[in-house]
């Protein structure tokens, strides 16, 4: 697996990666600098071009919050994708910010965050998809969405 | 407007910048590394070196918090100035992590970070004011400040 | 004592760590990038492998968050000996973000970082061991520990 590039995992994996979303305020979603790609922070883009929303711990379950998160990583790979002109041109992920929308008590964004955090382990592999990162919980999100991730990855 | 230096920008639509402000704990307001400038979380510094303070969607509402997010840009733009010696050392806006406090089911996060957004843009320009960018709304913030934010900048 | 090594300083200022923290996730502690070490968030680890929890402003006060800030930091510190081989691998401390588990009406999240800023600027010295910082207020953190802190640091 680990020798498949992530194009090729996509594929084989059978992922569909939603639109890229458009930007939803004064923002890039991504910038190039030198060998680093810079990606803004992504919500939970489904493929009708919809959001997962939700407030994890009262309105919706960790399990939809998990879920959300690894759409949101569906949506990042969009648009690294639609910038990039694919995904074999990234080399490893550097860093990722999960922040979850939830409430006072939730306790398990770890957990939550770890949609996104499979799923880039899967399609760029153990070696390369999996970076440093914090899990954390905020007091809201943009349109109430179930999760939203930065990240920064390494270029070849 | 594009060709003109961010000095000359800040010149012509006549804005002002607030004190620098100084750090409020153990940290520098900025650090530089290459060709990269790092900034400190900022608050809202008034004119007369106070600060915004309020909460969004309770307090105060996400036009106030909007302008509290432009004078936070100013207050970031006063920190480059101020250690840089001109703004026109940098080339251009890399990152912005803007941080709103607000209320649990606040939604118009991107709204109000819209405000510095859009500062940076007329200062140094679409292309080179225009980063990547997270607007999240934060359990509280120092002082009930309205937002906080953070950014990193790309030096000539 | 600026010109003691990070590691002397630690024997000198009789400070013990905790056990590096194994990751709760999807994720690496620590990644290396060329000069730079990017850290993943950490919680307080105490010497018994346990965590320091509670929520700053009813659960815990200012000083306990304080407390358990500097206990945060020894835990980085712990994971960057236990990757590196040694803290004299660390030139300077770049950029911290602190977030503290805390209530809505929190206004004293600076004081409550310095225990992660206090510690750093006495292990690597005042000059390399003072960067940027953020400290804010989150919703929630995981398994309701009062501090979590990532960091980005420059290697020799």
């Amino acid at each position: 697996m680990e020798t498949l590039s992530p194009e090729a995992k996509l594929k084989k994996l059978q992922l569909k990666l939603p639109p890229a979303p458009e930007p939803k305020g004064v923002y890039r979603p991504l910038l190039k600098d030198d060998k680093y790609v810079y990606v803004s922070g992504h919500g939970p883009v489904t493929m009708e071009n919809d959001l997962i929303r939700g407030r994890v711990g009262s309105e919706v379950d960790k399990d939809y919050g998990k879920a959300a998160a690894r759409q949101t990583g569906l949506a990042i790979l969009s648009t690294l994708r639609a910038n990039l002109g694919s995904l074999n041109k990234i080399k490893r992920v550097i860093k990722v910010l999960g922040m979850v929308n939830c409430t006072p008590d939730f306790e398990e964004h770890p957990y939550v965050i770890n949609g996104v955090s499979e799923l880039f382990a899967e399609v760029f592999g153990e070696t390369h998809g999996i970076g440093v990162r914090s899990a954390v919980g905020m007091g809201s999100l943009s349109e109430n969405i179930s999760v939203e991730i930065e990240a920064i990855f390494e270029l070849h």
